[in-house]
């Protein structure tokens, strides 16, 4: 089958194709679940900081995280590429929040 | 206390923080297995379509997975924006993926 046979039949998904997506889908409702409850623990994390006084990023925690999560997607099968990445993604989300926290105290 | 004095009692964490830290690192771990999980499907779906000769990105598909996660997220109190800059985010990765699987076979 040439690479323009199946686009051309008019967009009906093939049944493996269908199943593939439907476990996506199941997964990124857990992420997005997921990822809410650790922004509800970081919300929480930010509060105690700013009372505290401690400042909103720790860049001795983070290099820990990063590491860790790193050996957790070596055994995982995961790119610890992408794991650095997306932990970078989520902690500037993070942060953000903390500096909106800090600064309506302020 | 002002905003210096817990920075300066030399980097003890407070015990609250550390059982919600320890929560985070529950949660990451989570995320990093079910991240690897994903990309084990998605890795399936690429050589699916590629062996069917559909293009690597869908952005029919994409909307409708957007639109999806923003309602998740709205209900489990999750910012929209993030939910939709994370499937972004997951899914440029995926597409990388799928383009390396057709380059691999060109």
């Amino acid at each position: 089958m040439g690479p323009q046979d199946a686009a051309a039949q008019g967009g009906a998904v093939p049944a493996e194709l269908a199943r593939l997506r439907s476990s996506i889908d199941n997964m990124d409702a857990a992420l997005v679940h997921l990822l809410a409850e650790r922004f509800k623990v970081t919300q929480r994390v930010g509060e105690l900081k700013a009372g505290l006084g401690l400042p909103p990023a720790d860049p001795v925690r983070e290099q820990a995280q990063i590491a860790r999560l790193r050996a957790l997607a070596e055994d995982a099968h995961l790119d610890p590429e992408f794991a650095e990445k997306f932990l970078n993604f989520v902690v500037a989300e993070v942060v953000r929040h903390h500096e909106a926290i800090r600064d309506a105290r302020d």
